[in-house]
């Protein structure tokens, strides 16, 4: 017996699972925060191990991988594609929304909303990935939401995911680099700091403590979280028990599709997660090349 | 006119360029190096930068990833394929010999038979990616040339890269970097050290200062451009003046095949080669997903 009202195709499209792809282990941050806002519904991740990193790679090929990624998704039959990359949202996620057959949320916009929200009136700045701070995505958010070009500052911080990845924090070489790459956000009197990469939210204590506890530091993961509840309700595709558990009875289980075990991948893997990954399936080059291809034609049809 | 002697068929096949790829533009050194000692052969280079790095993937992939991009180079025509990348070379060398038409030569096997020449009976320490030290082909190759395991160091630096590619060399972000990483190598006495990929020639003075004058740094590169002219001669591919002309009065030509153009690609393409980087042609995601198995095919009929 099922709780779940409607016919019996709208509840399998209830009970299926959210799709979240990122370039590489990062978005498990953004897993992290679905799983605990959303904890009964099911969640399949795909990390594009294999060509990690987006963020120093140009437009036209993230848009290429990011195709690829979301086919993998939607051949899994999810009821949504969430982008946890914010270089695939800033590249890929018009192409993905007006091309897939199911909602598609990417990181950016929350982000946004969010930091527009937390902004007492002073300078907004973002850090990000080449890719991401280039794409312009953020500024043009910021700029739409009202605040001048004067009042916005956007940094690269090329350093900060390796140094994430060789688990640098709270370490002299990653205060060197906070040092770098914040100091000119700090002499703008920054307020309101969005941590545009999903490595960052590892980096809060390191850069909270240089930038101080005036500023307030947006972690897309949560914003995106709120996004999708409200976009799930929107499209009648919440299960109903969605909401009705905390994390600790949470239903909802996790898989996890990646295009390669790296090396360190255990390690890195529980530290973004915050719990060990089980249930791995490595996607073979041959099928991540033919999903995007495959789901583009569909499309086509 | 020619003054190549043979047959047509012989000369055309003694005409065409040398392959040479890499994960990215790393193997822009060892180009460099192939470019001084042959300087009237035309070289083709192809850099997986929408793929870039391999040193964190593991084998599969990077098998997968090495046999497309030797696949592309082998379809314009390359008399010889060099695996400029260290990890690449780690992983696929054996397996590129076994199914390419045209011969193909790394940098590891260049790399240990400088080592063994140079080192006075000390430790012989070997730098490289995850990729390159966790396969333990130079430590194999080393133990073979007569070494006991007690005599060989190797070790993992995956933040050299970043920090070469992020132009940190003389500061103290890289001499912390250095420090962790080589000092088990100084505590050690290590009297040669192989820079087990394309990125450390670049390091060359932070890390030479750090160990020491005693120190023998054994650079890839220049190894492979020796085995190069003795291979090609062996196959009677060399060309009849590839010896004859200084660099300065070179005839070879260089292009420059890529998969992505990456954001700070001039920048960091000059760095690597010495020189800017004209004539380049971006490969698209498809015809490079094809080139490998399209290859592969063509040797199993």
């Amino acid at each position: 017996m099922t709780r779940e009202g409607g016919s019996e195709l709208e509840k399998n499209k209830r009970r299926a699972p959210i799709g979240v792809f990122d370039s590489g282990l990062g978005g498990l941050t953004v897993l992290r925060s679905l799983h605990r806002r959303l904890p009964c519904e099911n969640l399949v991740y795909f990390g594009d191990t294999a060509r990690v990193p987006y963020g120093t790679k140009g437009a036209p090929t993230v848009r290429s991988f990011a195709r690829q990624d979301a086919g993998l998704l939607v051949d899994r039959g999810v009821k949504m594609v969430v982008v946890a990359c914010n270089t695939a949202s800033a590249f890929a996620l018009d192409h993905l929304q007006e091309t897939l057959p199911v909602p598609v949320l990417g990181v950016i916009e929350p982000g946004v909303t969010a930091a527009l929200q937390a902004t007492r009136g002073g300078v907004v700045g973002v850090i990000g990935t080449s890719g991401t701070i280039r794409s312009r995505r953020y500024q043009e958010g910021l700029l739409a939401g009202g605040l001048s070009e004067d009042n916005i500052m956007a940094l690269e911080c090329p350093l900060f995911v390796p140094l994430v990845e060789e688990d640098k924090m709270g370490q002299t070489m990653m205060h060197l680099a906070v040092q770098e790459y914040l100091q000119p956000l700090k002499d703008a009197c920054v307020d309101t700091l969005i941590l545009g990469c999903t490595h960052y939210p590892l980096l809060k204590e390191d850069i909270g403590a240089f930038m101080g506890p005036e500023t307030v530091l947006v972690d897309s993961g949560d914003m995106l979280a709120e996004a999708a509840v409200k976009l799930l309700r929107e499209k009648e595709l919440l299960r109903r028990d969605s909401l009705e558990k905390d994390e600790a009875n949470s239903t909802g289980e996790m898989s996890f599709l990646l295009s390669d075990l790296p090396w360190k991948f255990a390690d890195i893997g529980e530290r973004f997660l915050g719990r060990s990954i089980e249930d791995t399936t490595i996607v073979g080059l041959d099928e991540m090349e033919a999903a995007g291809y495959q789901h583009e034609r569909d499309n086509h049809d």
